[in-house]
């Protein structure tokens, strides 16, 4: 593939590329299902969703209907999750890094939110059990599939971990799973909620498989939990958007959906790899976990490398980098950076890449 | 107009009826919205709203773009209005009735709900002032046009009295106008922005005018609040749906909106005048203000009915009321019932009130 490399490149936000969109099938679904539903897509509805849709969701998930409550993105029903059942001053459990945007809605909630650290292959055990009984937390928020922002994933043996230690702490799993079906090396491992459904709120989205623009997420939990979120999604928006919802349950009922994820896994594959080649060619001092899917990898610059420092240099050489604090709620986040690579093209990443290496390299002589 | 009449009438939601929405117009303006703007509409965007949308709605407003916010309906918007300058404990000032779910959203932040009785031109400007005096508000939250759920509006005179009390005791009015453009009858009031635009929030909201489905509202105010609202509304769902944004955008540019809204007037205006010459017929001893325009006429009924045990009666004569206490944030609801009139055809209106009164004069004997 021949592209003229930009002059900045930006490896910032975690958004699809524009060749991610079906626009054309987007339409197509968009008029068939208001021909349809128009008298319900177009009205008020219940504040817990497109009922078609969330049959088509709940069978998806093995549940019931009226486990699922379907929302303007999946971050706000964790937002509603937080006012339904928690306290200011209850403790959160999240992983080292995580999500920004899920941390900052604990901590707008007035949450104590406690990091633990990643492995290869997952949480650390032994600090989790540190923390739990030290400070018996609400609820455990884990991203485990090709997490966002290290793309590490849980293996099954710590999940069954986690999940026991859910159960005899009595504290929530609130698994987050938007990059779930984008695998594109491996084998699927069971979700938290095949393991321990009764000690699990599931949150996903359409904005990774889809589009982002659509704002459709959802979130599968106890039916009386549910019912609470209900309520308080009623009182907030009434009810949420429902255009988006008719597109993604008409893409659904197709099967398009699933050729599109195909089309994503193949056009998101070699841009992975790109990545992966790159960082072992121009930083192999640098850290990381070998993402099998998502959105990211995180790296962790090799020592005497501090990501203030390399990212201001990194844009003399023509690169953006995000700022990393955000994702840790606590601990040192001074050398990671995360490399998100769904939106570059592969000639971009290695050119990206690259340029990191440089500024990681100017950085280090300048200490 | 030939009309089968249900065994049962509901007079509880004010929701639009299905005759009301453009479905063909709808399916045209997302295909070539989407096709112009796909990029933009289908990914993340600013949680301030879809910028051609944003500069239109600001025109209309005669305003700065940077002014606007949309967000997913205009309730949520009160809702970050209340958490960007609000704490619990301050003090709003609400019409007496007023709309209830605007009165919810100000009790889930904890804040001191007064309400203030209405008049058939407006608030009780004697008591308004007294409440002011005696604890001043943050804010007074109206509905001046076709008020929800009396269909009064505010004259012209109140406007200015409220105006300048605003300025004087330092408060915000946050004047919510999505019936404002479904006049029926008379001449439009200026708006409370018109007026003192530097003291005035406004909420308005597509719901009305073309689809509450879509969940499209947006807010005028100062640059600053609308840039604090925005952190807030990109902390809660990153990016409001962009479909419905996108939806609206064409329909303006395309002059249907005020298309729409002329036909929606032909459809409701002569449903309006069937619910006033009901009342007059059926329940002369009722006592009721003469909307010019929205959704609702608000019913006192005749001293010694009580609206609980006049609803219940009402079912048994196949009549669905809304209860009442919701819209009052004090004194007495006992006598009050919401009639919205929009969603019956004339000949089921005529029904209702009779079916009403019926049930008013078997509550009145039996007492």
């Amino acid at each position: 593939m021949q592209t003229e490399i930009p002059t900045v490149i930006k490896l910032t936000r975690g958004v699809p590329p524009t060749e991610a969109f079906p626009t054309d099938l987007v339409i197509e679904c968009f008029e068939n299902v208001l021909r349809t539903f128009a008298d319900i897509l177009l009205q008020y509805q219940s504040a817990l969703g497109f009922a078609p849709l969330r049959n088509a969701l709940a069978d998806n998930a093995k549940a019931e209907p009226d486990q699922v409550i379907i929302g303007n993105g999946s971050l706000q029903l964790l937002a509603f999750l937080a006012e339904a059942i928690l306290s200011p001053g209850d403790t959160v459990i999240v992983e080292r890094p995580s999500y920004d945007r899920a941390i900052n809605i604990f901590r707008r909630a007035g949450l104590n939110v406690v990091g633990v650290p990643l492995e290869e292959d997952g949480v650390d055990l032994a600090a989790l059990k540190e923390i739990v009984c030290r400070c018996v937390p609400r609820l455990f928020y884990v991203i485990p599939d090709f997490q966002n922002p290290t793309g590490v994933t849980i293996s099954l043996a710590k999940r069954e971990a986690v999940s026991e230690l859910a159960s005899k702490y009595n504290f929530l799993i609130v698994e987050d799973i938007p990059y779930r079906r984008l695998r594109y090396f491996g084998e699927d491992v069971p979700t938290f909620r095949d393991l321990v459904p009764e000690r699990v709120v599931e949150l996903s989205s359409f904005s990774k498989v889809l589009s982002p623009g659509i704002r459709v997420g959802w979130l599968v939990g106890p039916a009386d939990l549910v019912q609470r979120i209900g309520k308080i999604a009623e009182d907030t928006y009434i009810t949420p958007n429902m255009l988006g919802q008719g597109i993604a349950y008409e893409f659904l009922r197709r099967g398009w959906l699933t050729q599109n994820v195909e089309r994503l896994k193949t056009l998101y594959r070699p841009r992975l790899q790109a990545m992966l080649e790159a960082l072992e060619r121009f930083l192999p001092e640098g850290m990381w976990f070998k993402p099998q899917g998502g959105f990211f990898v995180g790296l962790w610059l090799p020592e005497g490398a501090q990501v203030e420092r390399v990212a201001k240099i990194a844009e003399e050489e023509g690169l953006v980098l995000s700022r990393s604090a955000g994702f840790f709620p606590d601990g040192d986040s001074s050398r990671f950076v995360r490399l998100p690579f769904c939106a570059l093209s592969e000639a971009e990443i290695f050119e990206a890449i690259e340029r990191l290496a440089r500024a990681v390299s100017r950085a280090r002589g300048n200490q």
